[in-house]
C-alpha cells in the first residue's frame, strides 16, 4: 500500500424529498449565488420550480444561468464567469447530473482568476482560489457531486480537457435517487458504465498489497452488476435507484484510491473520443474499456483472475488462468451490452481514420505514455481501438 | 434504505514516517496545544521524542498530560479539563490509542462547558463546542481515531458512559503502520475483535435494501479475516498490518451505516461487563458477540445466512438454512478463538451472580429495550449472558 491523504469535505444529503432542503443548505454558506442548471428536464420534472421554492422560503438572493449540454463547453463556463463577477457570486448551485457540476466546478475557479479559465486546463495556471459550490444531483454517473475533478469541452476546437483541485469539491449534495426514476433507460446504462468505469481505473493497479480497497472496489463493481438491470426493468424501483445513485458518489470520491495509483487511460482514450464525437462519455467508455482489458491482460494474469472470480463469479480454470481472466473481460463486455450499451466504433460511425488523430492527442500532453498500469504510446492506443472495431 | 447524512472530515494522513508530520499538521490548527497520551510504551517505542522533535521542529507551544489508561478514567479527564482552562489550549493532540482519543475527546468538550463533564455522559447537557483535536493513531481498535465517539469510564463508581457529537471528530489521524509493530499479539486480537464488532453492531439491521453497504462491511470482516492471522504471524508485516489499520477506521467512522440503522446492544453489555471488570473491550465483545448472534439469529435468518456465505465462505445448505446460520456464528466463534481470544465469561472470572447487575444496568438507560436488531429486556440479556458461560 501507499501512503496517502484521504479528506473528503462533501456533506452528502440522501434520501426521499431531500431537494426540499436546498435553500436552508444554500443559506449556510453563500448570500449570492449563481444557480446553474441544463437543459429543460429539470423544468418538465418540476424539480425547476421545488428548488426554486426552496431558495426562496429561505430568502437566498440567487442569478440562474441554464443552457448545459452534455460534454458542457468553454463558452458556457466563460458566461458564467462573466456573470459570477459582475454580480459578485459567493456559491454557485449546481442542478443537474455530471455536465452541469463540471460546468459550475469550472466557473468556480475562473471567477477567481484573474487570467483566462482555460489556463488551468492546460496546466498554465494552478488553482488557488474557488467559489465554493453545492449540488443537487439528477444523475448518477459523474461522481462530480463528490470529487476533486472537471472535464470540459472547448467544442470550436474539439478538444475535451480535465482539471482537478480539492478547492472544487462540492460542499454538499443533495441526492434523491426519486429524481433518478425519469432518466431514459440509455442514460441509466451510461451512468452505469461510467460509475463502474471510475472503479477499474482504480481497481487496474500495479500497487503491491491492496487488500482492502480492492474489496471494496468489488463491492461497488457487484453493487452495480446486481443493481442496474433491477432499475432498467422497473425505472421507479427506489431500492434499486438508491444503491447506484450511492456508489456512483463512493465510486468517485477517491475513497476506493486510497493507498493505490489508479490507471486512467480509458477515459483519457473516451476524452479523445467523445471530444470529436459527442457520443456519451458512459457509452465512449463501455466501447473501450473491454478493448483496453483484452489488451493489458497479459501485464498481471493474477489480477485479472481475481476481477473475473471475485466480481464477475466466473467458476476458476485452476490449470489455465488465462482463460478465466478472458471470460471476466467477455462477462464485463456482454453486461454492458445488455444494459444497451455500444461496445463497438462502429456503433457510434467512428472508424480507422480518426485513430491517429486520437492517439496523437492523447500522447500530446502524456509525453511519459498514457496511463499507469500500463504505459500506452500511439501505437498501443491504435491497438486498443482496431480491439474494439 | 433510509435518508442519511454523512460527512466526516478527518483528514487521514496515512503511511510510513508520517508521523514525521505531526508538529506541521498542529501547526495549522493550534497556537496552545495539549498532548495528551498514555503510559510508558510511546516513550520505550521512540514516538514520544518523534513527537516531540515534530512539535519543537514546527515551534508548536504545548503543555503535556499523560497517564490514560484503558477504559480511560473520569479522573484524569477532569485533570485534563483544568489544565485546557487554565493555559487557554485551543487544540488537542492525542497520540495513542483509542482510549487516549476518546479520553482527549471528553477533555475537548468539558473545557467548553461551565458545568461538570459528566453531565454529557447523561444528557444532562448539549454538547455545543469543543476544542479541535488530532490524533497520532499507535492501536488499531476503536475507530476513534475517525469517530464521533467517546467512551469514558467513572472508575470508583464503576460506571461506563458514552457521548456523540460530530463536533468531536479529530480533524486529522496520523496513521503510520509500522507504529503497531510492537503491539502485544493479544492487543492486535483485541484490536481485531472491535473493529469486527462495529462492523456487524452495523450489519445486523432491520432495515431494507441496503445491499451495496451490506457489501461494504462485508467487504472490511474479509479483510480483517484475512489479515490479522498475517498480522499476528509476523508482527512487523507491513501489508496486513496497514490493511488492519485502514480497515478499523472505515470500519468506525459512519460510512458503514448510510442508510441503515445498527444495533449496538453488544456494545452496551460488553461496557457494562469492563465497567465492572475491567477487561479489554475487545476481548469482552468476542465473548458476548457469538452468545448474542446465537440468541437472536432466528429474527432472521436469511441475513444469517447471507453473513455465513458472504463473510465466512460457508457451504449454503439451501434446504436448510437455520444450519447455515449457525455455521457462520459457529466459524466466527472459532475464528476469535483462533486470534487468543477469550468466548466464554469463566476466561474473565465472571459468572452468573452478576448478570443481574448488567442486566439491569443495561436497561437503565433504555427504556426502550436495550439495541435496534431485537430490543433487548433484561430476560434476554441475562440469557444472552448463559449462553457465554
Amino acid at each position: 500500500m501507499q501512503n496517502f491523504r484521504f479528506l473528503n469535505k462533501t456533506e452528502i444529503i440522501f434520501g426521499k424529498d431531500t431537494q426540499k432542503e436546498v435553500g436552508a443548505e444554500v443559506k449556510k454558506h453563500g448570500s449570492k449565488v449563481l444557480l446553474h442548471y441544463g437543459s429543460g428536464h429539470i423544468k418538465k420534472s418540476g424539480l425547476y420550480d421545488e428548488v426554486i421554492e426552496s431558495l426562496n422560503e429561505s430568502n437566498v438572493d440567487f442569478i440562474e444561468l441554464g443552457g448545459v449540454k452534455p460534454n458542457p463547453r468553454l463558452a458556457l463556463v466563460r458566461e458564467g464567469i462573466a456573470l459570477c463577477r459582475e454580480h459578485k457570486v459567493d456559491f454557485i448551485l449546481s442542478v443537474g447530473g455530471g455536465s452541469v457540476i463540471d460546468s459550475a466546478k469550472a466557473i468556480a475557479v475562473g471567477a477567481r482568476y484573474d487570467g483566462d479559465v482555460w489556463d488551468f486546463f492546460y496546466d498554465k495556471a494552478v488553482i488557488k482560489q474557488a467559489i465554493p459550490n453545492g449540488v443537487v444531483l439528477t444523475i448518477p454517473a459523474a461522481g462530480s457531486e463528490s470529487s476533486d475533478g472537471s472535464v470540459i469541452t472547448d467544442l470550436p476546437n474539439k478538444n475535451k480537457r480535465h482539471i482537478g483541485s480539492p478547492l472544487i469539491i462540492p460542499t454538499f449534495a443533495i441526492m434523491n435517487p426519486e429524481l433518478t426514476y425519469t432518466l431514459p433507460a440509455y442514460q441509466t446504462a451510461c451512468g452505469t458504465s461510467d460509475i463502474m468505469a471510475h472503479v477499474m481505473e482504480r481497481y487496474f493497479t500495479n500497487v503491491k498489497d491492496v487488500d482492502f480497497t480492492d474489496r471494496l472496489c468489488e463491492s461497488t463493481l457487484k453493487t452495480m452488476i446486481h443493481n442496474a438491470p433491477l432499475a432498467l426493468a422497473n425505472p421507479s424501483d427506489y431500492a434499486s435507484r438508491s444503491e447506484i445513485m450511492w456508489a456512483g458518489t463512493l465510486a468517485h470520491n477517491n475513497l476506493l484510491d486510497t493507498g493505490r495509483e489508479g490507471d486512467w487511460s480509458t477515459h483519457m482514450i473516451e476524452h479523445e473520443i467523445s471530444g470529436i464525437n459527442d457520443v456519451a462519455h458512459g457509452a465512449g467508455l463501455s466501447i473501450v474499456f473491454p478493448a483496453y482489458l483484452k489488451y493489458v491482460y497479459k501485464h498481471d494474469i493474477a489480477r485479472f483472475v481475481q476481477f473475473a472470480v471475485r466480481v464477475w463469479n466466473v467458476d476458476q480454470s485452476f490449470g489455465n488462468p488465462e482463460q478465466t481472466a478472458l471470460e471476466g473481460i467477455a462477462r464485463l463486455e456482454s453486461f454492458l451490452k445488455s444494459l444497451g450499451l455500444p461496445t463497438m466504433l462502429s456503433q457510434i460511425d467512428l472508424d480507422e481514420s480518426s485513430f491517429e488523430r486520437i492517439a496523437t492527442n492523447c500522447r500530446k500532453t502524456n509525453d511519459d505514455g498514457v496511463g499507469y498500469f500500463v504505459k500506452l504510446y500511439e501505437q498501443d492506443i491504435k491497438n486498443i481501438l482496431k480491439l474494439a472495431l
